[in-house]
């Protein structure tokens, strides 16, 4: 038997229902909305409506926007030619972060995953290659988790855009910058090994 | 520079407003909910305004609850003479489930916290104190935290509580059932010690 009112057993519920956050956390979570003044508590829940209403995906690269075509679409800035594949919105903060980058992006909004049931039909890859299909690209790159499901995706992708003949990469796999060789798994070294470059 | 939408910043910072939830997290449950169907995240938001609506403290004992008076104290089952004297509204869910007590609770909402300027007033102390004077209360358990700041409140409550000629109790101190002597850090071991029973 619970002792919290309704009203707080369902807020308990919400925030358990989030990622990463377990029966207890939820209760701090919702003991410390509660307490929170009347006013922070409705701009909390404001927040989620207005995020829920006015963001959504931009119509070229299906990032998250406010706006119809994000800023990195819309600015004259970026090389339109050259399309990065990623397959979350904050996959695209990393690159952004880096200052390096300065193409333009595609957002799959997940990664092909059989046993998790998700298909070619649930992820953003139709836009992909309708913007391929459109032309003007000369690169793609996949920029995809190195892990199972990430490279499957990435192998797919390839394969399905090779009728349009444009150059498709890979991010390159090594040891990261300031690692030590100690710890490195084998995978990684032997991709390492095998993708070395001449000094 | 960030290149999030202002509403999906402004999710993050209320997400990251939460104690326990440092940014990357915070922005972890912003996609999470921007990607819930529009009727889910809505119910979210909803259940934040719902729970403020109509939860509030107990009249008598400041327990959370969505009637006036909470079914703890309306219940003609529990011992109305013994208060047990909680700091905040979970703990009394840590005594419910035990089963053993039955008796009603007081709800501090906090301890006496001198560095964080939390004094008798900040704290639902005044309202112990009416509850004690009104007459009818045979023992008082204090069951704050065995941390200085509970210990203090502790202390603070019984002076408080003399005049009125009432037992007041403290919770045992001693090891944690199946805990590891080993492992059992000095003061709890003299407390347990000093504590010691006869078998």
């Amino acid at each position: 038997m619970s002792n919290f009112p309704n009203a707080l057993e369902t807020l308990i519920d919400k925030f358990a229902a989030l990622p990463g956050i377990g029966r207890k956390s939820a209760q701090r979570l919702a003991f410390h909305v509660l307490a929170l003044p009347e006013e922070e508590a409705l701009s909390f829940a404001g927040a989620i409506e207005e995020a829920k209403r006015t963001i959504h995906c931009c119509t070229v690269c299906q990032n998250l926007t406010d706006s119809e075509i994000c800023p990195i679409c819309s600015s004259d800035k970026r090389d339109k030619s050259t399309i990065c594949v990623v397959a979350e919105p904050r996959d695209v903060l990393s690159f952004e972060r880096s200052r390096e980058y300065n193409g333009v992006y595609h957002v799959l909004h997940g990664v092909l995953s059989p046993l998790s049931h998700i298909g070619p039909d649930d992820i953003r890859i139709q836009e992909l290659v309708a913007r391929v299909a459109a032309g003007g690209i000369s690169e793609v790159i996949m920029a995809t988790n190195p892990d199972t499901e990430g490279e499957a995706t990435a192998m797919y992708l390839s394969r399905l855009l090779k009728p349009f003949e444009v150059k498709v990469t890979r991010l390159a796999y090594g040891i990261p910058v300031g690692a030590n060789l100690e710890f490195a798994d084998e995978a990684t070294l032997l991709r390492a090994l095998s993708g070395r470059i001449e000094m």
